[in-house]
């Protein structure tokens, strides 16, 4: 692949047409499908529209009629993905592709995945209504079921499981008959992978989820990676007795011992600098009564980090602080790391570099980051040079009806997903 | 009642008697007792001689035997209370009551409430073999399902409601049906009840279910009160939000907040001097899962003491501390008392000086101190006169099958009690 990516520095070809015509994406537009996306599972609580449900076909039965709307051809794989292709003026290139998703959580909201895929959705009609042609054949992508696993692009690198598809979605149905309900064919799931080598690239505009972008007031996230993920279990392990009749001093309080965990995680995570994070997440004592000391606690542990070695480091730092809790109050943990846990994911450099000048192009300010969310461009990155374009996220709020992206933001996000598809096709 | 309690101090009548003939309980006939009791409801989890279950009955029909052996006349009354009964030289003066119960808690001890039952059986066993007639009649009582909320007692203060007999009992059988299963009268239950002035006093030897006494080589714990008790819920409001895209510094983490709540109050119930107890005895994190930051902690606080003023200085100062937390996790804390609570219950202090004075003349030692758990000697206090006497609980373990208390220490305590049982006849 390398060879393929000398990366053209001088304004030429659609590019440069590009920079004298100026031709931008609608924002109003782009609104206005969103909103319109957003009914198909609407409800007080926020969108139900989960992956394999009634809403989840309207929706894609919308996003096809927009494909039709950009002269896309439209095929669904065996993996219930929906993929929109245009030709370009070489057919034996690899295409480009570029989407997202549009499920949602439940009680989601209505930028997460959405502004990926109406945003790949106006590129493409962006190039039908200007009629322009390039090199390589582009394929949008909405891919299936994404909250609930990476079902989509887990398919597509070739990498879902039996185990996965028996699997109960949200929607009440096991993953394989969800695929089945959105017109795929679980029977033939490996028809939807695709090899190393066979798209060009894989682009994906995406919501920050964070407040990062928004504090900051940059423009546009440059996405380093999906962070590598790993999970603990921790069990405390003191002495129950009881609460009336043990002296304060005489004490062998789990909860206790938990508390001082709990900070301690914290205090590592933040007090090494670094964009890594660790989350204590859910606990629970033992015996549960008011009346009684915990002798027992159940609780976790998460980090993520786009370095494994940082995310090894940090848990050592835990377990040093572990070493005086248990001695000073007496109690005993023990970790067991829970399968599976992601690996990080880094996104291409020279994608990377795309993005930023296609930013830089539009005057608007970028920055580098990682994305400490999963996304389906984290498979992508075992298939092909990989690059996310982050839009700040009002309030850092996601997975919730509050979740909300400013048109211009978007816009802008779009914008910039359209010139680096551009500049990718003028790479050999 | 007061007038009748011009405590004689002067050597003279049974306890002249008493001290020159040097009659004793017998160690062992106590320990084979407390054996041959725990054999009802035996298991290898711990004895389950929960209240009104059929280990009960059992159990119960061992201990009207041993009543009968020490020419007891025997009664179950409304509440299922067992009383036996011997006479005095004045028929006209009323009872000494004393004893405990039998019934446990699942995966119970052979020590709680059984020490005290065959402990006051042991006192009328030696008064029996040495036909010792003192002034006033005695009532050696087994309370029923103490472990369940002191219902006995709480029929004999005329306060069991009959919500309280809905309740469903650790048998599987509601309260009410409990009590009938084992010989009461539910319909009746007024009839239980007993009027102030009723009893000339009461007394309840116990274990301690602490480990100070054992700790500090001490003999006997002359019973100050029973501690009141207060209950709060806690729920901790904070934001949840994606442990992935979150970064450390713009969390509204509820579950730190909770950690340093609980770190507090075990640091308020430490730093201030005195021998109450705090405890946080539950915790759980919403949604609790372990890559989402919680958005709400519901927790607990409980505290005890002797003096339901400290009770309310120490919530004083966990608020105080609270106010810190709150602003520095921005969180928000809501404290709900949870009703009922127990008002603290001070025993009687001229029977605390008379269990002292006995404990003094047996060269035992013996020191003052709160009961932290709650026993029938707390509801008995609205009745009569009353005293507690503990002995050591090996290592402080209580509602335990590891719970255990010495053979010689039990003898100490039911000396203790059957001296002070002689010295309160003694009072005019």
């Amino acid at each position: 692949m390398k060879a393929k990516w000398l990366v053209i520095t001088t304004c030429f070809s659609v590019s440069c047409l590009f920079g004298q015509v100026q031709f931008r994406v609608n924002p109003a537009r782009i609104e206005q499908r969103i909103l319109a996306l957003a009914e198909f599972g609407k409800s007080a609580t926020g969108n139900q529209r989960v992956a394999f449900s009634d809403a989840d076909v309207k929706g894609r039965a919308y996003v096809i009629s927009l494909m039709k709307e950009a002269s896309l051809s439209v095929r669904i794989d065996a993996a219930g993905n929906i993929i929109g292709r245009r030709e370009g003026k070489n057919a034996a290139l690899p295409p480009i592709m570029f989407g997202s998703h549009i499920d949602c959580v439940p009680n989601g909201g209505s930028y997460d995945g959405n502004v990926g895929v109406i945003g790949a959705l106006e590129c493409a009609q962006v190039l039908h209504e200007n009629k322009v042609l390039i090199l390589h054949p582009l394929e949008v992508v909405v891919f299936s079921d994404e909250e609930g696993g990476l079902i989509g692009s887990r398919a597509m690198i070739g990498m879902l499981s039996n185990e996965a598809m028996n699997v109960m979605s949200h929607s009440g149905k096991s993953v394989r008959d969800g695929i089945k309900f959105i017109g795929g064919n679980p029977d033939k799931i490996k028809g939807a992978a695709r090899k190393k080598g066979d798209l060009k690239a894989f682009l994906e505009l995406h919501i920050e989820q964070g407040g990062t972008l928004e504090a900051e007031k940059v423009d546009i996230g440059v996405v380093e990676g999906i962070v590598g993920i790993k999970w603990w279990n921790v069990d405390i392990e003191g002495f129950s007795n009881h609460a009336g009749t043990t002296p304060m001093d005489k004490r062998q309080d789990a909860l206790v011992a938990a508390a001082r965990y709990v900070l301690a995680v914290n205090n590592v995570m933040t007090r090494m600098p670094g964009r890594h994070v660790g989350t204590v997440g859910r606990i629970s004592a033992e015996p549960g009564a008011l009346n009684v000391i915990p002798g027992r606690v159940n609780t976790g542990l998460e980090i993520r980090d786009l370095s494994e070695k940082t995310i090894d480091r940090l848990f050592g730092m835990v377990l040093d602080d572990v070493k005086d809790i248990e001695q000073e109050t007496k109690t005993r943990f023990t970790f067991a790391l829970v399968e599976p846990t992601s690996e990080p994911a880094p996104t291409d450099e020279r994608v990377r570099s795309l993005i930023e000048a296609s930013a830089k192009e539009l005057r608007l300010t970028s920055k580098r980051m990682p994305s400490g969310a999963g996304h389906d461009a984290q498979d992508m990155t075992h298939l092909a040079p990989t690059g996310m374009i982050f839009v700040p996220s009002v309030g850092g709020i996601s997975h919730s009806p509050k979740e909300f992206t400013k048109r211009d933001d978007i816009a802008n996000g779009t914008n910039v997903l359209l010139r680096t598809i551009l500049r990718i096709d003028e790479i050999q």
